[in-house]
């Protein structure tokens, strides 16, 4: 099921669904979920939160428990980064604040999760008692989400307890934003004893401002001799992929992307040109950039990893640019005009630039690889032959390292994505948000890049993927560490160091999947052939890499991130 | 060595140890934290704190690098109850909004520990750029840990840098909470241009008010006719248990501790009464504690479950009730009385109440342990064979659920410790928790008793354990999901359902230790007498529990929570 058929554009109030009854607080919440096509949840059950617990387990919503409640944040980011929204559900601050991490990821980088949490009930915190897992007093933890989510709510009232839910939720819905909603645990079952109106947020557009944008920026590019489009992850986000494929199509002009947004477009497109990183990325697609007199840049997050690390050299002059949050056209700004909103004018006016085309140096099919079957594995060479592997049906996962900087030399297909916490770069996210992704899109191939440093993190939600009968092939590339470390602070320290795990021992553990632990290209390309065709379970790939391999583009960006550190 | 050994009451201040020439700020933070008897640290390196890690790797600190930061978290707790002050080193919120809850923990039970965390630099930081790990803005991270430690301080000005470092770990030692310290990339290497001097803060006595508490405590203790003392947390956290025992014994005075307050007197001392938890406890230390006309309550927190959720009978009107946040006589407070300036004072003064002995029931020895080989093992009687085990060089670490409520029957020797989280009751403190008090402890003998939801939460923490060559004894008691809860929710639930690990299997993961798998007592107690004569490396020991096992404890909490979830 793609994205878009489960997240229409408008929302379905509430009241065409609901059930004649009065639902509780409780059954609303999980109602309103579904409202936005969440099918899915996850978290770890505690007491604060087992009555809604209870509750979710006679929904329809499938609740997947996880080892830790951090990974269920991350397993829930990655489900809303591939199905639209995604939701936890854990207890009061034991379980609350073990996401603070995962949700600050889905705040920086834009995935609309669902914070859902019990707490004490109003009737228990008369006389301010000291109730297990308080930290100072009642409102500590949602005092800490208030910093890290777009909206929040506490249900203490019957009286505007649903209007509460609808505000978050929509909220969440608009900005692509994590969201926070705590339940007493005895408001679950109230049930509000008024008519429940749904009562919809919309965002206002400012019709002039949007019309002259879209004017301006219109103009602009019917000027242009060497037009760009620079696209970013807002438009996964929002599900603009198609739009910007169109348009872009419509003028005949080139496509690049950044890292965050990787996979934005199909990477096989004749339109597409690859990943602009400034100084750190491929250098002719660095100058198609650059070299543009008029760079359309669309729903990208101006951070210091897309911008290679701030070597990008983007003349605002010749920028339009526009995400949910702002729209700048060279030195001015337009307020009230959203990103989808500014889209649809834009194609309307059907700008005429001179097509430009992609050029042939960055359209040459990449040389197959030629295995040298006893060569020790460089990560270089394994992404070359994953290349090979990959498919439309593929999910590729990089944690962060050279994970991540190696895997942008991957080509991704048609319905493919590509999944990594490129800006917020939290290690661990890999093998929660494979979870999340498979249980979202159960017809995908999924394939997990992740260092060992990351793996020893949160590696062991495997257990959940192996509990689930989940088939992803998880390949752990094992330098003995903290790897991009090394290259960002010279000397040999003692502190980059961690203990070697025999990491294709986990089936043993775990009771389910297949181990592989490969030191040359030919046993690697054994594993994957033999991993690729199982699709009973778990594969882990465990990658001996020599100290100091590492892929181009980390050497790139470690010689730029070095002189800060 | 002791606690007190490394903890002299009056900290030095620093001039007297540095170094003629002058410090950088991050040299002086780590001055400091060995003033404070600080020796090692945990944590995990990062690029915004990468050269205060480099500058720990050559100071006489010794880091013990973790998988996780919330593992490192309870590592620097557990550190911090056994040895006086820990600490936590990580990088910009990727790494500190992972220990929010590790932190939670520490703040709820009073463990100083100090946090300590890089920032971009403040060069770095013009005109707002989105540096990677940034969530909002760049004080996200500083204001979540507003609300999670007792004071906190940003090294953005080096005029203040050295003063802000003596304010906030004066704050750690004084309050035994934690503090955080952040310090931006650029800034660990300045060296302030000001005289360093110390500004020692002391905490103001009210001296009039403590001679009238003092007097007053004095004549409703000399005037008992059935006095007892209930002695809780903060007696281990302040040191002060031998004055509590000199006090108890000189008055001849009975003793109970709280849950969380467990082991703060020699178990098998002849004053020792045994744990006060209200219905929940043993009916006989219930009624020692309950008919007294004069309870002297020292450094107990009134929570939920250390007072058997709320069960506890406990007339104001007879409690001298001392912490070192408050001084309550009856009904009248006291305030500016510090809890050891009370005790001395109150010592002082040499109350008489009338001598009262530990009723002879509560004093008789346990009935010796009778093996029956082939009987499933039961918790109750594993905690009874372990009971004999355990020595003066003990310490017993018990995790969340059953683990906690079955090893409160265990009778902890003299200078044994037993730590939990029993307030905060956080799942998975136990194994990092172990990784800590073993840092702290070298010589002691460490039992973890761990549930195998926890278990499945923090467990990989033992990686760290055994590539540091440590000898824990760690028991998972596999009952098959999260056990404690399917008494708290009546139904069967699958959310309490967890997969099952192979937990022996673990030694062939990590390439160190060793594995044990017991169904029967016979086979428990050939483990346990295998793992406590191997001092090689970590004994792990997976107990097959029958699901719906449970201690007496639980089963009497289970119904009384019940009530109220």
């Amino acid at each position: 099921m793609s994205r878009l058929e489960v997240m229409p554009e408008s929302v379905p109030a509430t009241p065409n669904h609901r059930p004649p009854r009065a639902l509780n607080i409780g059954e609303y919440l999980i109602q309103r979920l579904q409202d936005y096509g969440l099918r899915d949840l996850f978290g770890i059950p505690g007491d604060y939160i087992l009555s809604f617990y209870a509750m979710l387990e006679k929904s329809p919503i499938n609740v997947v428990g996880c080892t830790r409640e951090d990974c269920a944040g991350f397993a829930a980011d990655a489900y809303a980064r591939v199905h639209g929204m995604g939701a936890v559900c854990v207890t009061y601050c034991v379980g609350g604040l073990s996401v603070c991490n995962s949700i600050a990821g889905a705040y920086a980088e834009k995935s609309p999760v669902v914070v859902i949490t019990g707490s004490p009930g109003l009737e228990e915190r008369v006389n301010n008692p000291l109730l297990h897992h308080k930290v100072r007093d009642f409102r500590t933890q949602i005092e800490v989400f208030e910093k890290l989510c777009v909206a929040s709510a506490e249900l203490i009232d019957p009286l505007v307890a649903f209007r509460e839910i609808d505000r978050v939720l929509d909220a969440c819905y608009r900005f692509k934003r994590p969201v926070y909603i705590e339940i007493p645990r005895d408001m679950v079952e109230v049930v509000p004893q008024i008519s429940q109106t749904f009562h919809r947020v919309t965002a206002e557009v400012d019709t002039q401002a949007a019309d002259e944008a879209a004017d301006e920026a219109a103009t602009l590019l019917s000027k242009s001799q060497k037009p760009m489009i620079l696209a970013g992850v807002e438009i996964h986000r929002f599900s603009l992929q198609d739009k910007v494929l169109a348009l872009a199509e419509q003028m005949q002009v080139p496509i690049a992307a950044t890292l965050l947004g990787k996979s934005v477009v199909p990477e096989r497109h004749p339109l597409y040109a690859g990943l602009y990183e400034g100084a750190m990325g491929q250098e002719e697609v660095t100058k198609l950039v650059e070299e543009s007199d008029c760079v359309l840049v669309l729903g990208a997050f101006m951070t210091d990893i897309n911008l290679g690390i701030f070597t990008a050299n983007l003349d605002p002059t010749k920028c339009i640019y526009v995400t949910s949050e702002q729209l700048r056209i060279r030195h001015h700004h337009y307020h009230g005009v959203p990103l989808d909103d500014f889209l649809a004018r834009l194609a309307a006016r059907k700008p005429t630039p001179k097509p430009r085309a992609v050029p042939a140096v960055l359209q040459e099919p990449k040389k197959p690889f030629v295995l040298e079957s006893d060569r020790p594995i460089e990560v270089r060479r394994l992404i070359h032959r994953l290349d090979e592997q990959i498919d439309d049906q593929t999910i590729v996962i990089a944690d962060i390292g050279d994970s991540l900087f190696a895997a942008t030399e991957l080509t991704i297909h048609q319905r493919t994505e590509f999944l990594s916490p490129a800006y917020y770069t939290s290690m661990g996210f890999s093998v929660p948000a494979a979870l999340g992704a498979m249980t979202a899109r159960p017809d995908a191939r999924i394939v997990v890049i992740c260092g060992d440093g990351a793996f020893q993190m949160t590696g062991m939600e495997t257990s959940t993927i192996v509990r689930n009968g989940l088939a992803p092939i998880i390949i752990v590339l094992d330098n003995h560490g903290y790897g991009t470390e090394r290259f960002l602070h010279e000397g040999e320290w003692k502190f980059n160091e961690i203990h070697p795990w025999k990491y294709s021992k986990l089936p043993l553990l775990l009771g389910g999947g297949t181990g592989y632990e490969v030191r040359t290209e030919g046993e690697f390309d054994a594993a994957l052939q033999s991993a690729w065709s199982d699709r009973t379970g778990m594969s882990i790939v465990h990658v001996h890499l020599f100290e100091g391999d590492a892929s181009l583009p980390l050497k790139r960006l470690a010689e730029r991130l070095k002189q800060r550190v």
